[in-house]
């Protein structure tokens, strides 16, 4: 095999998006064979291309040899199935599934390792991100102690959740800036930190939209070697901000402002507190400030790392698999929320399936009136 | 009168650091007429000072018209007190007291409006924390909606808390970083935006240091309009981090650095989501850096305006009764903490009191080691 026949599932943003990058040869050896979407007139902006209503139709044709999956959240996980379960290769938009449940029914259907299964982690490519997990994960910083994640430039407006039918609801999407926007953020946070033990969070539903699913989020993190967090997540500031602060016994990491701003202490702070005679000193510390100059590959560059590694055996930047553990804390973000409580992961996955079960059916879904949306600049949706 | 004869309780080091600005002149009209502290050593280094052993003696003097409170934290409330009822006027060092019962003694003593009662929030001098106040406060920011502090640059040695035996015990001090550090953040936080309705606090106790207070601080803040927070405190944290981000309709403030940052919406934030017919545009900003070129008078202009205040009736810039505030939000943070929940304000002040008493009995205060602290550099010990 020396190329990949790749099929599309789902022709709203993020599915039209990376049918323009295929279709444009942007990602080497990787073939647009087929498109899928239930509404006809999106399937007709691409003549040329087969297309099919179903992607069931799509992954029986015998057309493709990989699966793109970026449909709705829920259907993630059968659509994800039923690829795997035909031997294609499957790349699936995050969430990987709404809730860890369904993550665990959709990772378990990955039985054959020589099927790769990727999931759209892009924010993975920032060099940003890489070197922050580098410099944590390599021990240079010494123990984490703390982080702090202000991640409220993901700004929505009433339009944004007027566009689509199970957008911002509990049946339709499961959840609201912590199911769709902050993947990313949860990702790359266990991507370089690891999960949390204890969460506990302020979820505010609706507060800045008509809507019944969260929209602003407060939550405080424990993690097992006693380190603390703070995630904090809106669609409803503007300009919003992207700040993330992680501070070690080495010194500070901050990320704001296309810029990585590094504290390093000379010795370790605790060190330091332990053996000095002097009640107000504190240890030197240098201050480097570097820019970052780009954000990577982002959406391309995990298309092109899914095409490599069918063809090529390359490890995944970011395997489905891993989807889990953003789920998991998002799904414990809400169920703390909804208890009142603080919540130890990992999580009870039945339990948090039953309660958003118990919303869903509540949902007001057919009373929602959906306008068309004017025509989409999706570039300004990727923050980081 | 046309000098104000003031006795300073307590040389420790914020006493002596009064003594010295006062005896060097630099507060005008302000004259240094007696010292007191139960330390022999102590009241022998400022010879040809009247000085006594207890503040009941220089209060009974005849020599003073003033007071200045800068003894251990507990005893802010009898002194305060016994200066008040002596006629006296006051100027108490934070927080005015350990908790809110005692400050409602210490304020009802307070009879007699010609005697002016004022606390040492230097800060609020800050020409920084006035600009963020007044713009708060005049509207232009639109409403508030989100608050963010992290304080951390109050970092301490192990030698700090060994140096004296009332440091960081219930029974001596009352409380950990909230009640000797924090004090200054606190009276900020609701001098700018007013005091939360509901706090709840993820405090660690002795995370840092061999104590039994918190020197460890996370919580979340809830206020009456609806706006959330969060302030996070420690003294273990080198560098440490001192930024103060506020986001309202119109836009955000961050303080940070020396810098204040400000981003202004050309359309309110919620009102630009309800009227935009694109899904991911969002309101015009416009950012604008100012440098903070100084902190303002700190210590010495609240002493100036304690002297103006007794000679001319000029405003307090910082009333004593006002010191209340500050106290019941790290009340509110510690009890918060121990209960494991979430606790609403006005705080059950006599509920605290008990609870703070249950500790202060159990304190290993007897066992502590206590060391003579090398050469202070308190100059070190003023974070912004």
């Amino acid at each position: 095999m020396d190329r990949v026949r790749l099929g599309i599932a789902g022709l709203g943003n993020m599915g039209t998006l990376h049918v323009n990058s295929v279709r444009a040869g942007k990602i080497s050896r990787l073939e647009l064979a087929a498109i899928c979407d239930a509404n006809l007139a999106r399937r007709e902006q691409f003549p040329g291309i087969p297309s099919f209503a179903t992607a069931d139709a799509m992954i029986a044709s015998g057309l493709i040899d990989a699966l793109l999956i970026a449909t709705p959240h829920y259907s993630h996980t059968p659509l994800g199935i039923a690829g795997l379960k035909a031997g294609l290769h499957v790349l699936v938009e995050k969430p990987i599934s709404v809730h860890k449940a369904d993550c665990e029914r959709l990772i378990a259907a990955h039985q054959d390792e020589r099927q790769v299964f990727a999931a759209m982690f892009n924010q993975r490519t920032d060099p940003a991100y890489r070197r922050i997990r580098a410099l944590v994960q390599d021990g240079g910083l010494g123990e984490i102690r703390r982080v702090n994640w202000i991640i409220t430039n993901w700004y929505r407006t009433a339009a944004y959740y007027a566009s689509s039918g199970w957008r911002a609801t509990w049946e339709g999407e499961g959840g609201g800036v912590l199911l769709n926007q902050c993947p990313h953020n949860l990702d790359l946070l266990q991507w370089m930190l690891g999960l949390p033990v204890r969460v506990r969070a302020f979820c505010q539903f609706g507060r800045y939209h008509d809507i019944e699913v969260e929209d602003d989020v407060t939550a405080y993190l424990e993690f097992a070697n006693g380190a603390t967090g703070v995630f904090i997540a809106s669609t409803g500031e503007a300009p919003g901000t992207s700040r993330l602060e992680i501070t070690a016994e080495g010194g500070r990491i901050v990320y704001e402002r296309d810029e990585l701003r590094f504290a390093r202490n000379a010795v370790p702070m605790s060190a330091f507190s332990r053996s000095s005679p002097q009640p107000f000193a504190q240890p030197e510390c240098a201050e480097t400030v570097e820019p970052v100059p780009d954000h990577g590959g982002q959406h391309n560059e995990i298309l092109q790392n899914f095409a490599d590694a069918v063809l090529e055996g390359r490890p995944l930047i970011a395997p489905a698999r891993e989807g889990i553990r953003s789920v998991e804390l998002a799904n414990a973000m809400l169920l703390s929320a909804w208890l009142d409580q603080t919540v130890d992961l990992p999580l009870d996955g039945a339990r948090f399936e039953r309660l958003l079960r118990q919303r869903a059916r509540k949902s007001p879904r057919a009373q929602r009136v959906i306008t068309a949306a004017a025509a989409v600049d999706l570039a300004k949706s990727f923050n980081r």
